[in-house]
């Protein structure tokens, strides 16, 4: 068996590491079990706390990180999806030291927005405060032509956060409507679309009302599951 | 770090495995990403069928079977669920080889069907034909005290096998009305409540509207995920 098989390092929330699991089979073309991508999840919730550790307030992640990794590669997997925005903050390290492919979140998001046609100008984006403040899309995604806007950082404090920490604890129906005002508040201040960068919050916006928004989103747990596939079955089928 | 890894051997089918990945996260209390159980889910939709398998009709799952267990142990789990009915039936090698213990699916859905208050008398079984076939509930749960009753074989041929099918084939909606005429039919010759004796079958049911259901369903996806949250926190809290 030569099929290429897919690494997930996950647990970053393990809620979100299973809605990736979930989304990457429903958006395989598939009509048995046997067509679906051989997949491994190493879902670790010990890892310490990304956001906590990039400002400087808690233990590295990166070793806890890399032993996943070297679990995947044990386990045979050829490319690794990671479906946490704020660990891509680690993405460097870990690239160098994986010796197999990390698709990037960010790219995969970048692919996403083309895909439903909003190539460039302004766009909203949401995330953890950390991932936020390390400018993870605003370099990658400025470098391609797109204007990035955030919440601003009351709304940080008191919707996006406390979210997140609710889709964390398992509360994901009441993360709703919080994130929905500031979703609808980027499409105000003129942002084409919203990229979700925080793989709790797509979990959140799932919960809802899909009327209650007034702009397209870019789920990233959709985003990076579309380049798995892409990546496992290359050509027209992904 | 001295904490317990659980070990899910899935594939079978991949959707039934993520959908365990979720409800073990959202059935375990937690306020935080680290209080939920680490795992790691070994999901191979390539494992040959089962069913064909247990009918003499397709290759044997077991060295399939066996690899996944050799691939979670060398991850460090320390005991493995199979979000797989049908897979149970190649248990007793699997159990004898694994050195680690593997959670038994009957006996979450009998412990699961003492919680809702069914301890005793007649309720409904529904699963593949092959876990049918091969008794899988039939002789655990029978010495428990209670009493089987299945589909009539034209309801398994024309409404069970194919909407399992179309569950693997990420057709889950159409899925529901056919399941839920079975249930309820099970209900009317006297089940106290009908054990989903496939992973696949849940899924389905979750599509549909909880009111059509005329009887207390026990989802062996959760029953296994409490099982699995029992093994790993035991105490009150499971």
């Amino acid at each position: 068996m030569t099929e290429k098989v897919l690494g997930v390092l996950g647990g970053m929330g393990p809620l979100a590491s299973a809605q990736f699991m979930m989304r990457l089979t429903l958006l395989t073309r598939a009509s048995r079990d046997q067509d679906h991508i051989p997949a491994v999840l190493w879902s670790d919730p010990r890892i310490p706390d990304r956001g906590a550790a990039l400002l400087g307030e808690g233990p590295d992640p990166l070793p806890w990180l890399m032993r996943g990794i070297d679990g995947l590669k044990a386990a045979g997997c050829g490319a690794i999806a990671m479906p946490c925005n704020t660990a891509h903050g680690w993405y460097d390290p870990l690239a160098k030291a994986a010796g197999v492919p990390i698709l990037h979140i960010v790219d995969a998001a970048a692919a996403d927005l083309r895909r439903i046609g909003v190539t460039c100008g302004r766009i909203g984006l949401m995330g953890t405060a950390a991932t936020l403040a390390m400018k993870l899309y605003q370099n990658r995604l400025a470098a391609s032509g797109w204007e990035i806007i955030e919440p601003e950082p009351a709304q940080m404090d008191r919707l996006v956060m406390p979210s997140i920490a609710a889709v964390k604890a398992n509360r994901v129906a009441e993360a709703f409507e919080p994130l929905a005002e500031v979703m609808n508040s980027l499409a105000s201040r003129g942002a084409a679309a919203v990229v979700l960068g925080c793989t709790e919050i797509p979990i959140a916006v799932q919960a809802g009302p899909a009327d209650a928004l007034r702009v397209p989103v870019v789920d990233t747990i959709d985003a990076l599951a579309r380049a798995s596939i892409n990546w496992a079955r290359p050509g027209p089928s992904a």
